[in-house]
């Protein structure tokens, strides 16, 4: 969107109690009336609600229902993240998006967002269903000054946060099952997938992938999953709920590139879902099955199985056991 | 190459030490003879040395002095090691090629080569002088099922290799500097890449990118390094040289997808130039200085400070202390 679109749209949000008049609005911003006319029309063609009365003016009725940059930058309190908002009604992958802009120099906090993909991905090559208009489909391209080794910790960065303001928002208890997978009871309602290029000691980027079941319906979803219009009961705002985990995000981000790793762990054991279970973890050479300890500083999880002997589990998939 | 130009090459190579009829290479090769004739004219175009007597037919002299996949392939020992090579006689640098060949979904084991480099790499974004004709500008993709964490151990490999098959072709005592450079007395020799394409727990792809000043002059390398003709005041065999290294990494690599860690932790610490000497390591932040001790599981180095503080280094620049 051009800029004085969003200068006229940010206008009419701070009046939106009462009518602005055309020759207001081209007052404070030194351009013709007739040019305000014509970015209105656009601004309606995107799909805000903008109510023309003679006289009185232009007055901001309701805002759509999608994830444009105009909406998910408006009041953001963020520095780093969402500074550049690059979104799409559709798109393959956001993070297939980002990777390509982040190989091309695009800046740290960059965001790709999409109303739907085509081709949306979670973790070891699996799908994530990805309908139009009701869920949060976003990248966010970073580079920090770590190393790959210490890298897990965006990951656990991503799934904290979206487990904390899925609490602080709709009061829901949110969990995180190893390694990053956030779930409302045994459903799963977000999936973090990072990519990561990197020199060995050298991170050039990554890719922290997030995908969110919002206003999905029932149908919108696969078996085990849910959405959080389904756990609250009410359509959720999806601009809300995004600007809070974007700036859980970076409160959490600054404390990694200080490297307080620390915290980001203890977080997660806070919020794990997996800890102190019986666990059984399907490998390709054999399976282990015991209870989870802990996680180590990398994210390893740690389980102990029935002869006592401890495992840092790197990859895999937990079966919790009932 | 055409395939018929390496079929008849390596007929030649197998009787260099006579002439092979037009007629008796047809024969065997179901071709005709003005395709043979042809074929030959353009082995000799690519720099072969190939005698051409009447009524005796056809004689290997000499080949040319290039990085040719029918060089380095011919009798190479490898399973999975350049069973495919892409060669340029000069390109930006190995490892974007093969980077970029590794994102279309390149097999793992394809060899990238060049005679030059225009924008050869060295770790932390630094050049890699690669002057044609002299050098080795080789890159590796890998497609090995260990977690990110794990990829370390691809670094140690390249460096370990290199510095084995040094030791082993010309006896001279190559050490690694923490964390992969390979070095004669002070000076270096070769520089290990690696370049990483991963998720959180899956890698997709490895880059292992190697620049060896091999034939080098004097004057065709920076200050502080050298090359094996310096070294053994010969010229080398860049082809015999770099065949060994790569069934060398092979069987190296074969022990890292078995998971045989610390078979490479243990090489790497019989070949260090760094354990057991004060050094200075420089960062951003304040420098560590200290006894090198040894390096941890993932290829940290771990440091003894003057207060008997333990750190483990996971990236920098290491200057040894005198």
């Amino acid at each position: 969107m051009q800029v004085m679109e969003t200068k006229i749209l940010n206008l009419l949000k701070e009046n939106s109690d009462s009518f602005l008049s055309g020759e207001e609005i081209s007052r404070q911003l030194y351009v013709s009336r007739t040019a305000v006319w014509k970015h209105i029309q656009h601004l309606k063609d995107a799909g805000y609600e903008i109510i023309a009365q003679p006289h009185l003016g232009y007055r901001l009725q309701a805002v759509p229902d999608k994830m444009l940059p105009d909406e998910i930058g408006y009041n953001l309190n963020t520095k780093i993240f969402a500074k550049k908002i690059i979104s799409f009604s559709s798109t393959t992958s956001t993070n297939d998006v980002a990777y390509k802009l982040a190989e091309q120099g695009q800046d740290e906090g960059a965001l790709v967002v999409a109303e739907e993909q085509s081709r949306g991905r979670g973790r070891m090559e699996r799908k994530w269903l990805s309908p139009p208009g009701v869920g949060i489909y976003a990248s966010l391209i970073l580079r920090p000054k770590i190393t790959p080794i210490e890298a897990g910790k965006i990951t656990l960065m991503g799934a904290v946060s979206i487990a904390k303001i899925i609490r602080k928002l709709y009061g829901i208890t949110a969990l995180i099952k190893w390694p990053n997978d956030v779930f409302i009871e045994n459903e799963k309602i977000c999936g973090i997938l990072t990519e990561m290029n990197a020199e060995q000691d050298l991170i050039k980027f990554v890719i922290l992938g997030m995908g969110v079941n919002v206003n999905n319906d029932a149908a919108q979803i696969p078996p085990g999953a849910t959405s959080l219009k389904i756990q609250t009961g009410r359509q959720i705002n999806r601009i809300e709920f995004f600007q809070n985990v974007l700036e859980e995000l970076e409160a959490h981000y600054v404390k990694i590139i200080q490297r307080e790793f620390d915290f980001i762990i203890d977080e997660w054991r806070n919020l794990s879902l997996t800890l102190g279970r019986r666990v059984k973890i399907k490998r390709e050479s054999k399976n282990i099955e015991g209870q989870a300890m802990d996680i180590d500083e990398n994210g390893a999880l740690i389980i102990r199985d029935d002869f006592g002997f401890s495992h840092h589990i790197l990859s895999g998939d937990v079966q919790i056991e009932r």
